[in-house]
């Protein structure tokens, strides 16, 4: 019954290095920037886990991926996002489960899942043209192309809102895919043993009930795992 | 564009309190037993949060829920586990993503989801039948009666094996249902809104490739969100 999920990550992307290796599971680990950003931009909500006064606390936020950073964004009045512009260390993660493994042996059931951890400091965004790039990316993380059909953040919600960014340079992704691993004398133990794949999937929109328009359609597509 | 996923909790459950009042979004927080075991019971993966040297670390991991306390296991090699072993403060936090809204401002584009954060301190479980029960919860939770069919954790699995507790004594959660809530000087901006439905499904069991039994059945039922 290991857990089979991550222990923390090192350092990566980039090759593999000793001080990048992941110190267990080495297997699920992958430094490849294609494989991070593929985990990244198939997810809305990220875990957010800062240590204000040494004692850690984790939240779930909305973010985005641009480039070689993360973007977060909040009420300039959230003691998290306070925390963020502070320059408080930080440790970002998002996960995709993917399946539950099932196997002959309570020890070796497992998860499925993709997961990237993001270690760092955020920075804030302040130039005017970068936060309205950034709410952009927000914005079209969920639905591609939306930022441009709908009203974009006026002076007050932009002072309202705070967006920092957090580089992508202290990364580790990992991945478990695949069947159970059993030990060879647990074969023929009487169960059914493998997968049950899991996934996320988007139901049919449903409008707003003070919809005031009536000639425009739903998005065609959202970001899905 | 408010991220509207939520600042760090205050503690709960049991009637709100000045103490235990969400900073902010406080329509969003519920105080319920009922309602915290809902989202627990129906997730596999935890992100838990811990700050070993004062630096927050995040990641994944496999969890059940025992009466009142959240059950979490690794291997006695990683550091994660050794660090909840020692009595580090922990966050742990699940979270549910229900759908994505859309609104006709970029502002109030929101995720619907259901969270549950934890604050605490874990304890390790000794007591060789809690363990052997904390075992059973946890194959338990992914598929209902499992354990009964699986082979038990033998001495040495056990010996690799740490298992903690996290008391819910400590707890917020916090869900977001229906749609956008925008300006009413917006409701007649061209775009369509309203919210994209999200749900975990199961898709087809798929058997393991060295299955060496024919006649055992996938799992009926597993948890789902």
């Amino acid at each position: 019954m290991a857990s089979d999920l991550p222990t923390p990550p090192e350092p990566a992307p980039g090759p593999p290095s000793a001080a990048s290796t992941v110190r267990r599971s080495a297997s699920r680990a992958r430094y490849d920037a294609a494989a991070v950003h593929a985990v990244l931009d198939a997810g809305w909500v990220a875990h957010v886990a800062l240590a204000p006064e040494g004692e850690p606390v984790v939240i779930p936020m909305v973010y985005a991926r641009d480039g070689e950073r993360l973007l977060l964004h909040g009420s300039v009045a959230s003691r998290l996002m306070r925390g963020l512009d502070a320059g408080l260390p930080v440790s970002v993660a998002v996960t995709h489960v993917d399946g539950l493994v099932l196997a002959r042996s309570a020890f070796h059931h497992s998860v499925n899942y993709r997961s990237v951890v993001v270690r760092g400091v955020a920075r804030r965004v302040t130039d005017p043209d970068a936060v309205a790039a950034g709410f952009t990316r927000l914005v079209d993380h969920a639905a591609p192309g939306r930022s441009d059909a709908v009203r974009g953040a006026d002076p007050t919600e932009t002072r309202q809102t705070l967006l920092v960014e957090v580089p992508l340079d202290d990364v580790a992704v990992k991945v478990r895919t695949g069947g159970p691993i059993d030990e060879e004398r647990d074969l023929s133990w009487p169960v059914w043993a493998g997968v049950v794949p899991l996934s996320l999937v988007a139901g049919d929109p449903v409008a707003a009930d003070d919809m005031a328009v009536t000639d425009v359609a739903p998005p065609e597509a959202v970001t899905l795992p």
